[in-house]
């Protein structure tokens, strides 16, 4: 994390970082002490108990009592703040919805970082602007406790059968202790690099992923216009240079393949409002590092004006449907 | 091929289709006759060379005397005109640049229209709007020839080892007097549907191409920009949604893999001069059959305007070296 | 015109062209007498009808014998086919939808140049291809003809009241006496260059327009989400840099202006479906000629995707209603 | 300002309104008082000069020695900090970089906000993104203080002969006491509406200038490549709806306009990389309202690519040349 600081600071972080260190194989020896958990949504609140099957006690909390309630009932214990959270566990998960849920649940008035202790392991599975991860490593650095950024990929499907994949990112000491945890709530974890990088690669996969899907959909379009068979296009390009996952994986057109959201009337899946933010987040690291993504960003427009349009709650291969020709037309 | 034509014209149709299908059994009987080639630049000499090395007497002809004389010191009979190949070959294969060129060696003033005998089998492995094909089939039926499109994919190499793709479109009755000759020249060889729907295969394959290969350029340019090693972001996407061919088996980032154009300075491979030509046909067809292709359109500006840069003879994925920041900004 | 041919035929042309000049003269001395007329739909009509009332004889044809009728009514000539026009008339104006229907009424089996007479002024006013518009010129001069492309901008209601504006392309010998013809049926006539570049005006000119004005839609919707007032916005962009035809004359927000069509639910004014056929024309000639138009190219794209999506027949302004947020949403 | 907030905060909200248009007032009376100034780049020294011309005693500060120097050998007096500026100044003018350099300028340990007096009248000329204003107001009435942008049109000349045009946003009521300033400074002052409006109208007038002359550019490219004289083109799309204030005042083909940047090889002007800024602003604004920019996204990109390729300082313009085919190609 190093070079994330500069100059006379660093004596200091590096003192700190042995003081972390030391707390660090505390905590990785108090295995099955309890895990913090704040964020119970459809995804936090299979991966909560993902760990509480694994024996690990949960401290929990979310703005919705509703939720609260559903994981109490599963054993977890219920608290009423992340506050709360970070005075009774030293190791704790967070799952949310966007950036300003993250600043508030860490630095907000009764956030994590109010009380935390030092030497917590703090792991971030929220989706967000990797800006916002280094933000609060810095500020989690500050109260000596450690920050790591571990997007996943994979559904509310994978988070229930604990099948997810998380991308982490932050120290490299910390990781293996971070590791620990996620296993339990998914099937593979990649070390990516310093705080940031977890959602790095997250927004990277899903930017490429949004340019195939469109590339995929426009694609069959034409070739189906062309005078082509869509099961016998989709065969061709899998087993030539125009192979992506979208085609082979996950083929948007209708009658291709079975269990996909095409087979299914692009219901279930991955909504196309969940792509648009994600490309959003993409748009925005790209404008901050000056990096020209033409392809990502019309691609976010795209699934942007479908959001307009009444298809925000449908699978992302909708947009297959989207650029066909009405019927009658 | 009756869904090409409609109404009074489809009895004769139907009568030259038997007249047609009986001179075809006789071609299929009369294997080793020779073959005729238009077409000796850099992939239709070593294609014709194939022809040679299988036993077929190759009778060709070439706008350029050089390339005429390179494949006689081989063994084919060089004459002066498409036409005159039409009077000694009963099967021709032509490999032209563009549409305009496989119009005049169709149906110009020498062209293999003007002397074709009935039942010869035209098969035109140039890449070229489909439309054109429909036109030359329509025009070769007339005549009482059957003509077929059978583009390849893979480029120079490919085709001197004869491990070429054909995509081919046309009556399914030809196909199999169709691959007889494919088979010496290429490795794989895919029955289309009607004419002009191997044209159609070959334009999509590359239009998806060129998109997941500036989408993976642009991606891997974000990664690397936010912090990410390129091999392991390569790595990250591969087993991942993001995953495509440009990805995992011609990444452009110099350093990720080894034998490809981006481990060689761009050189080799498949140009971008290239690359905006068949993009300009898949264009052509989606405006001319009115069908959205936001991404294939805004990949082809893209390879245009790289084409205006001084990118035009160096491999397609340079487009990551085109979108990269310079060094010194 | 020279600079459409090469070498050996100049010589040729050059004395077909005085040839031309002697007839012209005389064409130019005989005004009143009969002027051909070519497709009589909802704009041709009108445009014949002008040409009566400034007391030229008409001889017009048209496919659908209604059409015929109405025109025959207010006092033209209604013969069978163009060929016959062509026997009729040394002045021929035609007014057809697309490339396709200008090469058949051109170099059909009943088109004009069957019949046509040595120095027959040709003036084509359909908005087509410029390389379609070259073609039909090099076959009319063949014939002995002088061929000139003159597409209109403004709609049905300036052909109605005869305040067309005509970009004219062809030899500038011709040009006065195209001249005294089309004013008769607009305001507005200039003079553009060779063959073609009527066309090539008419094209570039709604391909700005095009961009304009999705960029416009893009602008005030993104203006008004962030809080600004739609009017006060086209003040401030209209005394500014950001200033365009469709800002300041065509604004496509309702309440913006008044008497557009944005006014009155995007009902009459220039149809989407008719924004993308001109669209298809720049996206094929940029192609043709190797020439990058980025936005040129997604704005063709956008309307495509509207004519998928119901505004095919709503005024093209609709595109701020394609991309405004639902209601609800 | 109401809208910006909710619930049971309006009432204070409303009190504390009282109490700075109190102190308004009393502002308004008291003319050329000191007034304060941050930031003394190319802009705003001049800006800070015509403050000084018009009578007002200017106390400034900017982190660079020498430009404090140069404006105080023309009369300003220099103090060592925003927060000491604002102990000396009760209307302070801010004229900076970017959004972080405005969050420290107002909220960092030196900043305004820390010794800002109440009643203060702040107003921000730097062009920065609309919800950091909004940022920034909220915590300058915390402060008893009122904030309101007011970004600038025009560059380094019209910032010398005061003929700058002031897009301002804020409170109504104080709208009369900015103008005062603002009036000397600039030859059009413009109010907008709530604080953040001044920077969305700017940020909307420059995406559709930016849309507008890439699109422009790429119109002449297309119609000289068609065969038309750009004079001629440019002055056919000036009379017809493809006009704007890139083709009519700014035009990019060398050539066609003196007195313009691309009359002299794209010098001077408004470079490409601060256009690539604004449309950075443009794009993040759009990202967050989730409102779809199609055409503004991808001119965004198109000046971030140039960016790249080595046209960062020249005027935006030059994407003109940017899209032409080089010579030779």
């Amino acid at each position: 994390m190093a070079a994330l600081f500069r100059g006379s600071r660093s004596l200091l972080l590096r003192w700190n970082k042995h003081v972390n260190l030391a707390y660090v194989s505390m905590r990785s020896m108090a295995s099955k002490t309890p895990v913090g958990f704040v964020g119970l949504g459809n995804m936090g609140s299979p991966m909560a108990k993902n760990l509480l099957k694994n024996g690990y006690p949960v401290i929990a909390t979310d703005v919705f009592p509703e939720s609260c309630k559903e994981l109490q009932e599963t054993g977890a214990q219920v608290v009423d703040s992340p506050a709360e959270v970070a005075e009774k566990a030293d190791r704790i998960i967070t799952m949310l919805p966007s950036s300003p849920n993250v600043k508030e649940v860490y630095t907000g008035p009764n956030g994590i970082l109010k009380k935390v202790k030092k030497g917590t392991l703090l792991i971030d599975s929220s989706t967000i602007d990797p800006a916002v991860s280094k933000e609060m490593a810095i500020a989690a650095e500050k109260m000596g406790a450690v920050f790591m950024d571990a997007p996943v990929s994979g559904g509310v499907g994978a988070a229930n059968m604990a099948k997810l994949t998380f991308m982490v990112g932050g120290v490299e000491e910390e990781y293996h202790a971070a590791q620990e945890l996620l296993t339990c709530m998914g099937a593979n974890v990649v070390y990516c690099g310093q705080v940031g990088t977890g959602q790095a690669a997250k927004i990277c996969n899903n930017m490429l992923l949004a340019i195939g899907m469109i590339g995929t959909a426009e694609t069959m379009n034409l070739g189906i216009r062309l005078g082509l068979d869509p099961k016998l296009l989709a065969k061709i390009l899998n087993m030539s240079s125009g192979r992506c996952w979208s085609s082979d994986t996950y083929n948007p057109v209708p009658g291709v393949m079975e269990g996909v959201p095409s087979a299914n009337n692009y219901q279930g899946g991955f909504g196309t409002t969940l792509m648009a933010k994600d490309l959003g987040l993409a748009q925005t690291t790209a404008t901050n590092t000056k990096t020209p993504i033409p392809l990502g960003s019309l691609a976010h427009q795209i699934f942007r004006v479908m959001c307009s349009r009444g298809y925000a709650n449908k699978d992302f291969s909708s947009v297959f449907q989207f650029l066909r020709e009405e019927e009658g037309q």
